[in-house]
């Protein structure tokens, strides 16, 4: 098989990880895998270089910006075929350049825009296991680009896919992607296998394991990726197609977002247009809603509540304050002692009574629920902060995810 | 003008320094002057990275350690040129694959062969400062290469070269070339101005400001070439074409090399060839010969003495070994208590009785020549070296390079 492996910044933390990680490579070429590994800078060198930059300016030049942390990148990667060579494999290091990555030119968040192999290919037919630098890429200008957050993760599924890998292996320090947070339940399971889609509800729900951009990646490449921990030999999460996956569960797994808060805005003026007046008023000063809920009260004046991201809740308050200056809002409450539990499954779309069944937990636990949004493969409930790890809890045995 | 300004390890020792670089820079251009400037990583970080590789191997694939040792520069460009920036100049920083830089596949020790000024030249006519990574280029196949010792003065000579820059300014933390070393001879003057092959003869001496390769590259691409500290304001040393000086002093100069030892072989067998065994051997064992002196003895046996370097005495001690085995050499010895001493002035040619004027002052001194050799430029003696500091001295002040 080839299988593309990336090491994140924790895996090549100091010299005796990147000899781990040589290990591993040695390990899996010797089970008779081509391997094209893909690595992070050293864990603490991208903040230290974006520390030095900011010595300089506050805004540094984007441009070199990424010609800046594109070193660290080129550091492990040439370390790491150092080391396998040294093993006695034959190993060359690739920039982002050589490996054809190609980008648009937003500088420091740069997108992938193709991939050319070419290059790649040649080195695989020579019989090398390829060392690729993650995280960067090049602009038609011809100038090194970065690709932000989570970037070489990018660069690991945007390969794999350019090369029809058969696999592409993400380590991180976790051991792969689980029912809840194990923190919380003891009782979380390692999931074997999910989807794609149900991953991208679990990692925008918080499950910080990889980032959603890589998980549509590799969606649309159709990569089988894999999480697993680069500190054991454990079998790892496999997101694949659903149709891949032979046994369907019902529910896949509880995510929790404790970083959360509620804007509840009493009085609202009845004309037509005030809601897309305050939504469009909140999404230009980058406000992040989530959930909304309008209703009409006995009285006959319409409430309107919505949720945004705990950090943010400074900017929609300066949107509402507007909107109550100029009489079309009567009052406003801010609540940021809530919470957001999710339910997701992509059996959901086939079976009936999984939302109800999640409810009636929550009232069993005299829990309130304040909303509600469902997916076809998701629901959402926004809840009191103080009853998260209980309703995490509850909701991980109602549906049997321990087992 | 165009210059040219390289700026060493120590002179971007820390991010302080880099502001003062970028300082220095923008008063360059203040003065009217377009500046491309050349950067060498922050001292210390090139060793650091060497003490990662040889962590994983005592020869490190060496493609692959121009691949690590390139990011360095990488990383001092890139913060040049966001300081620059910062301070209201267009400045943009290059790799040496954006400069141009065209070298052969000798990693880690690769030679300049062509530059191609196009981006260079295009940036410029933007107006922007350029900043160079120095010290490395790209090899035919499109992998990075690093230049050797002295590699950021080699990049910036051959960009000066390449762009007809009027100027190429080498900054470091001494400022010039002295005619002699200050710490011997506290009356050693700064000298203005000195032809490219007495620097030549200087450098291969000992005077460590510059390496013999830059020197070289400036003469036959007739870059005008100047030495001065990053650290003052004080106008350095022009190396430049011989017919450019007006003035030419008789003597230049007077270079000291302590690391210097002598072979002596007594009763070597009368036979030929056996001159030629003994160098093509120690020339085989990579033992650098610097002078030979062979005397006929009022017995008939011949004696044949040469020096070497102090480190490269062990090695020749065994190659002599051989011969002494073989019976064709009676006895040798060994002595690294001595030094050369070398006056250097292109004046020489002209003028008559510079070198007896050498010799009588050692003389004068009661201090025995044991060899000596001469060039159109230069005279070096070998004496004991306990006389090294009184025969600087003395030469110094016979030829008045006080004045």
């Amino acid at each position: 098989m080839l299988i593309v492996q990336k090491f994140g910044g924790t895996s090549v933390g100091d010299l005796e990880c990147i000899q781990n990680v040589a290990n591993r490579i040695a390990q899996t070429v010797a089970q008779g895998h081509t391997v094209v590994a893909v690595v992070s800078a050293m864990s603490g060198e991208t903040n230290k270089l974006v520390s030095y930059a900011e010595h300089f300016s506050d805004n540094p030049v984007r441009a070199e910006v990424d010609m800046l942390l594109s070193s660290g990148e080129r550091v492990t990667a040439s370390l790491l075929a150092i080391a396998l060579n040294e093993m006695g494999h034959k190993a060359t290091s690739m920039t982002g350049r050589r490996a054809g990555i190609l980008t648009n030119s937003w500088h420091t968040k740069a997108r992938i825009e193709h991939i050319d192999p070419t290059i790649m290919h040649t080195a695989l037919d020579d019989g090398n296991i390829i060392v690729v630098a993650g995280f960067q890429g090049i602009a038609e200008d011809g100038r090194v680009t970065t690709l932000g957050r989570g970037g070489s993760d990018l660069s690991a599924v945007a390969i794999a896919g350019a090369l029809k890998a058969n696999l592409c292996e993400i380590y991180t320090d976790v051991e792969g992607i689980y029912t809840t947070d194990p923190r919380i339940e003891p009782n979380a399971r390692k999931i074997d296998k999910i989807s794609y889609d149900e991953m991208l509800e679990l990692a925008s729900l918080g499950a910080k394991v990889l980032q959603t951009r890589s998980v549509e990646m590799a969606k649309k490449l159709n990569v089988n990726l894999v999480t697993r921990s680069s500190f054991s030999n454990a079998e790892g999460t496999l997101i694949t197609n659903e149709e891949d996956i032979m046994e369907q569960a019902l529910v896949s797994g509880i995510a929790l977002d404790k970083n959360q808060a509620r804007v509840s805005m009493r009085g609202v003026v009845d004309r037509p247009g005030i809601a897309s007046d305050i939504f469009t008023a909140l999404a230009k000063s980058g406000v992040n809603v989530d959930m909304i809920i309008q209703t009409v009260g006995y009285d006959g004046t319409t409430h309107l509540g919505f949720t945004v991201p705990t950090t943010e809740i400074g900017d929609a308050k300066n949107i509402v304050q507007i909107f109550i200056d100029n009489n079309e809002v009567q009052e406003a409450e801010y609540d940021d002692s809530i919470c957001k539990v999710s339910v997701v499954g992509v059996g959901m779309k086939s079976h009936t009574g999984v939302a109800a069944k999640g409810f009636s937990t929550m009232a069993d636990e005299n829990i309130n629920i304040m909303m509600i949004s469902t997916s076809e493969i998701k629901i959402s409930m926004i809840i009191e902060e103080k009853y998260a790890e209980l309703a995490v809890r509850s909701l991980h045995s109602t549906y049997e995810l321990e087992k």
